[in-house]
């Protein structure tokens, strides 16, 4: 097989999948690193092609590939350090529509890629089958794919808009976290809901805040105001699913 | 005033603070903007100076301070956009003794600064008196301030090596986070306790295993096999200290 060098247009083009901007304009995504590939593939997720580095010995016959030099591939990846082999990957254009579960995500607003991929990792472990996303980090950017670990491959991910995420939500009690809502310890959330995490600066958005039914906080001691997103969303989604898990 | 241009010898050493090689020689570490540095005065921490930029208008006369060109300022931040007023702090040299409080946590190898932070972070909010690290990202470093908010200004973080730590750990109960333990929902925890964190890829010690009393696990759903570090801790600290919120 031809090994593909770092000014082929193919490569190029895949490094170029670092950006937001080319990540829309293709659709696709890059997926890095060995158990992140395997897990990608069993999610069934669509598989362009597998990038293997040169001297990757992996052997997935069925699935269409590329070779690349060392150079090429260390082009291509985002990893400090990668690991021979990725996978270019296309975006599920999944449509924003309303949850099948009981009990699903809401990110309104979250920035830090990090806190979406750690978000969405919570949510595929704590039994969350729904993320919606309006006005977040893209989900397909390679540190939040990183920070979701498999996650992103086994949740439905929604993104849209505020209006199109709420008028989806229309049936389902949103529960929002507030530091001004009810203790979490003492709530009782209802049979179905959406749980509601807002921006890491300034919360949640007002058109959000005006569907939620209920106003929930994780209580602090001392000098503590605020928590990071992604953990405020793991304690809440753990603790609001908690019967599921008895 | 003077305004110190960005050649400066004082500006070069406060610069080198971003490197943990310096901190541990000076013993200092930089704490960026201005709510940070309120918090940290507020906390109760040795503040050696005060670092503004040339147009800073923030008043703290108490206080032994510098000016620093913008181009100075920006050299000695680490922030992408850094707001105008930094300080120089000391590092405490906490000796590592055993806790004082009801529930501490013990950091086992934690190598990502974002998730020592974060922890840190939750561990202050939730009541969590002392937080151990042993073999971690440095907590000092501007990524892990950063995380932290003002959590490291207001827990007693003690760092050591692991035998330092599980010595002075001796008489307390350690619960270790472990995917093969007891769900946490069903766990009731004893009196007093040290929750046990490890590694993002590897989990804990063996040492830190063989001195555990406890080990609990949070269950999750279908494909997902771990965390992330900092979410875990957050869940498990919340979960095992839930009585004192109710």
């Amino acid at each position: 097989m031809m090994v593909l060098s770092k000014n082929n247009s193919l490569v190029k083009e895949l490094a170029s999948l670092k950006e937001k901007k080319y990540r829309r304009e293709t659709g696709r995504y890059l997926v890095e690193g060995k158990k992140m590939v395997q897990e990608c593939l069993a999610g069934g997720q669509q598989v362009i092609r597998l990038i293997l580095r040169e001297d990757c010995e992996e052997c997935f016959s069925e699935y269409p590939q590329v070779r690349l030099t060392a150079e090429a591939f260390e082009k291509v990846c985002d990893a400090e350090t990668p690991q021979g082999i990725a996978a270019e990957v296309a975006i599920p254009g999944a449509a924003v529509e309303p949850p099948k579960g009981r009990a699903c995500l809401f990110l309104d607003g979250v920035r830090d890629p990090a806190n979406v991929g750690a978000a969405i990792r919570t949510a595929n472990a704590a039994g969350y089958g729904e993320v919606y996303l309006a006005d977040c980090a893209d989900p397909y950017s390679p540190k939040s794919v990183r920070a979701s670990m498999s996650g992103i491959f086994f949740v439905n991910v929604m993104q849209g808009s505020r209006e199109q995420i709420l008028h989806a939500l229309n049936d389902v009690p949103l529960i929002a976290a507030d530091m001004n809502g009810e203790s979490i310890f003492s709530f009782c959330p209802p049979q179905k809901f959406c749980l509601c995490i807002g921006n890491e600066a300034n919360g949640l958005s007002d058109s959000t805040r005006l569907q939620a039914s209920y106003f929930v906080k994780i209580p602090m001691r001392g000098s503590a105001e605020s928590l990071n997103a992604a953990v405020s969303a793991g304690i809440l989604m753990y603790l609001l699913n908690s019967k599921s898990f008895k």
